[in-house]
């Protein structure tokens, strides 16, 4: 039964900072998914050089290759991104960019996502996500609506270890978690 | 008087292609300008790290410094983008996080800025600047709103040299070109 | 076999003209659905009043309440919509704004939604499209991701009797309608 | 001297609810604006029909007829807009797509504008106003960009009886006024 498969995503978190709340609450991430669940975390986003066509004509330069390799080897991808200018970081637009190559034959094509962030301010990166959501509408990947998982004002959410410790927030991940997990097996085409 | 003179503006292209229409549209921009309009190209896009914050507390990395300056010793803005995902491209994006630092001082703060693109298919890059638009919010950077350049289906615009050819478009963008300067001219604190 | 029922879809037009492109489009779309998908046309968008919540404590206006019975009894939503000033035009956000209520119970939750619509520019409702899109969101209702259908330049794909006559825009349409039957039985819940 | 004139906007709330917080945010900022920023409140959006193009064609129904010629008679406006589904209100919507017209020479073209906007949750409109902005790009009217009033939280602001109490939200209305009434003169052509 498909039912009782675990359920394996890519996690990548979009902040290249050694102390970013974006990769802490990844980290919960992983720590609160339910069992059948299983977050894999990219973490060479950084090692990306610019998107440039000419390039990718070369041929896909090596952390390309292996985020397209890590998209294709899991069911769904989870991105844990900040906001920056109320808009996607250039580091999180950049991965897509490479990733959504080649069009409508691409890792993303059909891959299930789930979206997250976190930000020091009250809007909790509401409109990094809704910019970042209108990319996987050219790529084909279809991303969980609801729970919406804006984590506004994270100095009070995260210990100084980036630990998350707010019981509610907590509690809200575990359940956007398991949202994505079934999201994932109702419309992955590899779950 | 104020209106006699030359207004400076630092023009940037978001594609990092050597045969990039975007690249081509700002070579045209330059042909096209009002003679009291004069536009700097800025072009180490591609030579800036992905933006880092703990790279910041180190100091701006030469191209980011490169970049600031040329932002402030030119009375505005003119980015040519690409249109990648239905969104900003991870280059142009990643080139504004790094001019918005910092917060409420960066040299995008009060800076008048136009937005204009050109891509193979038929809606012109409206995607990419209204994502793009947003964030300049953010900086507080006004961007002009009339006319828009959204040069859709360039590949029978430009020619083979990356020539604009297209008359009705050197005509809008002349038009736009005056209104940039206009707008420069109003709403710039160097102007 | 679930496989082999009939869909059925409740379409909608998001403009009072009564020339209007966007109803042209939809009842194009109904001649053009494959067999096993049946669209229900839904006119009575203009009889909705404005939102008002003090009105609706008091109990739905008739047409909020046929609306919602209507969303009710099909499974899948399909909405073609025109572009107003570079967004959703007031009509359609008033039915949504409408149809949301109560949140988190509403016809909309859960109901998988098809975007599509015209105009007479060239953008084809690209940024209509993206703003309606995001309401879904809220309202948990899955949105077909790709194909998009942007019928710009509308003048030249209709005739004046309003029938859809450009070839090209009826194979696109009718792909579409395809791959929406398709998403509704992936993802919905009464398919 | 320009300077010292005084600078009349017309303010519209966008809900229709008599209690409603954009109401009382509005009736607020007319109780914090500086001496020379006079706000007229247009109180009549809910008796808007829906737009509709023909409607037009037989002349301005009464109503939006009211709401050009104050548009007109003043130098500015500024709206206070609820959130409605991660997006603007139908209501705010269909009252910008009656006063955009005709496009080019309508009562918005040239026109500056201020938003605001306030909500029970903690985003306060951030996405109301994102998409809203974007609408004045295609009438032409220049939005301020910085500060932004995103009042979140409401119940915890203002008092039953609708008076925004909360210390921090009024010193910020208090600047974003004094920050538009200087918007409205550096790019008003009535100012």
């Amino acid at each position: 039964m498909t039912e009782n498969r675990t359920v394996k995503i890519l996690g990548i978190a979009g902040s290249l900072r050694a102390k970013s709340y974006n990769r802490a609450l990844l980290r919960a991430a992983q720590e609160l998914a339910p069992s059948d669940l299983g977050i894999e975390v990219f973490d060479e986003v950084g090692t990306l050089p610019l998107f440039n066509q000419d390039l990718e004509t070369e041929g896909d330069p090596e952390p390309v290759a292996r985020l397209k390799e890590a998209i294709r080897r899991n069911q769904g991808l989870l991105i844990s991104t900040p906001e920056y200018n109320l808009s996607v970081p250039g580091v999180v637009k950049n991965l897509v960019d490479w990733a959504s190559r080649p069009a409508r034959e691409s890792p993303l094509d059909g891959t299930p996502v789930g979206l997250m962030g976190a930000t020091p301010g009250s809007t909790g990166t509401a409109r990094a996500q809704s910019v970042l959501r209108q990319s996987f509408v050219f790529t084909n990947s279809p991303v969980l609506a609801q729970p919406e998982v804006l984590v506004g004002r994270a100095r009070d959410r995260f210990d100084d270890e980036g630990r998350l410790t707010d019981d509610r927030t907590r509690d809200h991940l575990s359940r956007f978690l398991k949202a994505l997990r079934d999201w994932v097996r109702l419309v992955g085409r590899k779950a």
